[in-house]
């Protein structure tokens, strides 16, 4: 018999527990050969001695052995390597197998322009400071509530329902808890059954657009506007319309003038601080829409993504809440609330349309992530979300006034603004005919990261002057040093001019 | 001044903790107007003798306040409601709010057949023992680890990084230890910009309907076959074009047939353990299949989804080992080794199809669940996965042989089966006639819920005396039960006969 001991090594500061470095080592020796099928380990008490281990640590790595099918336990003789391994080798299906098995390219026929091209996602560079378009703070996001949720759910037995496929729509009880909390904050009176969970505000989108889309139908949007948004509606095949952008919204009357030609199929509106320019639409707006909508029978999507972050004014109830006719899909998401990189969404909308919908989504990727959906249904019950958002509205409140702040004192006579009364941009206008691309470049070169506002009209080339700052992912000393560097910038691009 | 401590409640024997009872208490009564803007609160000493906490719970609930900026703190005088309270109220559009805000159904035309009618989650019977098709068990699903992943992650800095938007192909990390895992498993050589991750099999299939097939498009299946595919299939557009199965996989001399007279653009396949019938392509043909793809230049789609589930056979490597020409799209997912509920699939193909298939996700929904992707990728880097497949695999290899003898012993004169290599289930034929939808009837009265084999063939009218039995989920004791119902179900079929 080979002296397994001698062969073992246990290193007690790693951080493999000692069993599992054991029953490792002891596989990798029957997986060479070195350990042959039949072959006796060592009693435990022995192997223990030599190790300098304690017994039950060489127990726990034979039982690890057992139910991994490496050993065969024969009562009161010993344990023996197995001797039908339970590496159940795959068979090639020829002889010599490629080293780089895949192709680069396919060699059916693939349409390259199938799929819009777009931009993708580019990660931030490093060490920079970045001036997002608009995102929370990650630093703040209360990751450690949703995991204690997840650790709350692996310890109870009912876990293993939410294991097993679940409903399309979405977890019931988080329909549940967010049926009461659209009621509460948005005098939205929905039951669970007349909302869509989704992976966020994005898939909503996907979901409206494959399910009212044909070719050619005429899609309304602002521009400027979100781009995002645009793609979606363009890949199912939309016709887009553009309407202009002022202080009060997307204009209605530019709406009403393209419906009174052309049958609209469906008209897109962010009724809160508006993307990119942040600002709302006014209740005379939303009535004027509403009117339209029953009148030339269009769908609104209404996506409603920052409704919970308001500072200074309250925010204007959605559309759905007056939506008689059933013309408005309601979207919102918790990407804003939780992190970004958390996707949870819905869509709240009549039944004909919602089934539509749902059978779609079990086409696309069957169902959420129940476990996900759970969590957050017990952290909008037990009040965690309310009190997140008091004190992530109270925060970004304090930053949006500092941001504000530092741009009249530091940049006031480079750039002009208007205070946004919630959300998580300020919507910045250049002076001295500033380029935003060459501001951007020269911040970028300066360690700031800062948009040049390329996608915030349809038409790329159009000359503007406005950025979109985001006030919320930095903390004040991060914005002093930002504006700081951002002033540098423009006055390099003044003294180039 | 109120006083405030006769109102508020604590008990401490509640979940909720005391300090937020307090502060959601005092939120109340401010909500309520019972205590107003300006008004003071009490020291926080006096306030905790008179509720009998200690006094830092009272700070801690006046923190808790101050963060939701219900309170103002003016120092060296005391705490006061706020001036300007945190409730920035929601203001109607419009005079009478609605009490049911939603229509029911939409003014706008929906197309109630856009998405296929489909089979939609249902949930299990309570009570009743479940033979599934073919689901592994819940019951010893890693919850434990990957919450363990969770909180790790939640621990640490870098966190933030993937809690902000990140790469549509998913993460870095899980594709790299995807990479490695492929190629240790089943001799795929790629790297992890070969790989895309999917929430689960279902959207890889979706994303290569979606951006392969047009309208009436020739896409090859097996029948009895994977109705969850074709449908995705036919929803895309695609015209199904039928082969039949044996027990060495789809024919694929059918295939060649086809191709001869047809342009095909897709044949979809699942080389281990083919849903419904479980029967493993052989070698043979699925060299005989490559090459028809690469004379045909049509697609394979291979969804080799319990690849690494293999208890008496080794399995066969995949089509994508052997893929020269680049026409095989490999798709699996770790839906059967975690649990269904957690969605993690993958897609390994040729870099201008994966491209196009990469874009398309971005449409959807934006990426997957970044932490949940950096969890899977500690898993399979630190071996809990392999080692958790090891024990699996024990285990399940176990239950098919209990199951196997019970059904020979007990029900071996009413059905027949071939014992399956690997994977979830038993291909069962009923002999003597057996109605598949009555003894299914039968056995739900009794308290078992065993499938009737409704959508195995495309024909759904189609007679047959199949049903697809899962031995994973169950453990001895109640395989038992449900085999003791089964067969007292087909004695009153034989009965009623």
């Amino acid at each position: 018999m080979m002296l397994i001991e001698s062969l073992l090594n246990v290193d007690k500061s790693s951080q493999v527990p000692v069993y599992l470095q054991i029953s490792n080592g002891i596989i990798s020796y029957i997986r060479q050969g070195t350990l042959k099928p039949g072959s006796a380990l060592p009693a435990s008490r022995a192997l223990s001695a030599s190790l300098n281990v304690h017994r039950k640590t060489v127990v726990a790595a034979y039982d690890e052995l057992y139910a991994q099918s490496w050993v065969d336990v024969i009562p009161r003789k010993g344990i023996y390597v197995a001797k039908n391994l339970p590496d159940v080798a795959p068979r090639p299906i020829e002889k010599a197998v490629l080293k780089h098995s895949l192709a680069n390219k396919t060699s059916f026929k693939v349409d390259d322009n199938r799929i819009n091209p777009q931009r993708m996602f580019v990660p931030m560079p490093n060490g920079n400071l970045t001036f997002t378009e608009g995102f929370p703070d990650t630093r703040i996001a209360p990751v450690d509530l949703m995991v204690r949720e997840y650790r709350r759910m692996a310890n109870y037995h009912f876990t293993h329902k939410y294991l097993m496929y679940g409903p399309e729509q979405g977890s019931e009880n988080l329909r549940n808890e967010l049926a009461r909390f659209l009621g509460e904050t948005r005098g939205l009176h929905v039951t669970p059954k007349d909302i869509l969970i989704t992976k966020g505000v994005q898939m909503a989108l996907y979901l409206c657009a494959q399910v009212l889309i044909n070719k050619n139908d005429i899609v309304i949007v602002g521009d400027p506007g979100y781009s995002g948004a645009n793609e979606v509606f363009e890949q199912a095949g939309a016709q887009l319309a553009f309407v202009p952008v002022d202080e009060h919204g997307i204009d209605i009357n530019a709406v009403e003038a393209i419906c009174s030609v052309r049958k609209v199929r469906m008209l897109y509106v962010v009724p809160h601080h508006h993307q990119p320019t942040t600002v709302t639409l006014s209740s005379e707006r939303r009535m004027h829409l509403l009117e339209l909508a029953a009148k030339y029978q269009f769908a609104i999507i209404e996506d409603d993504y920052d409704f919970d972050f308001h500072y200074t004014s309250g925010p204007i109830l959605p559309l759905a809440s007056a939506d008689y006719y059933g013309n408005v899909i309601y979207v919102g998401s918790f990407c804003k609330t939780i992190a970004p990189g958390i996707r949870i969404g819905f869509m709240v909308a009549p039944a004909n349309f919602l089934l539509q919908a749902t059978r779609l989504r079990r086409l696309i990727d069957r169902q959420g992530e129940h476990l996900l959906e759970e969590a957050m249904a017990s952290l909008l019950k037990n009040g965690d979300i309310g009190r997140h958002l008091k004190k992530a509205n109270k925060l970004y409140h304090e930053r949006r006034d500092i941001l504000c702040k530092l741009l009249e004192e530091q940049l006031g006579e480079y750039l002009t603004f208007k205070i946004p009364s919630g959300g998580f941009a300020i919507w910045v206008k250049y002076l001295n005919d500033l380029d935003t691309a060459l501001v951007s470049a020269k911040a970028n070169e300066l360690g700031l990261t800062i948009g040049a506002g390329l996608d915030y009209y349809y038409d790329k080339f159009v000359k503007h002057s406005f950025v979109r700052i985001g006030f919320a992912s930095l903390n004040e000393k991060e914005m002093q040093e930002a504006v700081s560097i951002w002033k540098k910038a423009i006055m390099k691009c003044l003294h180039l001019a």
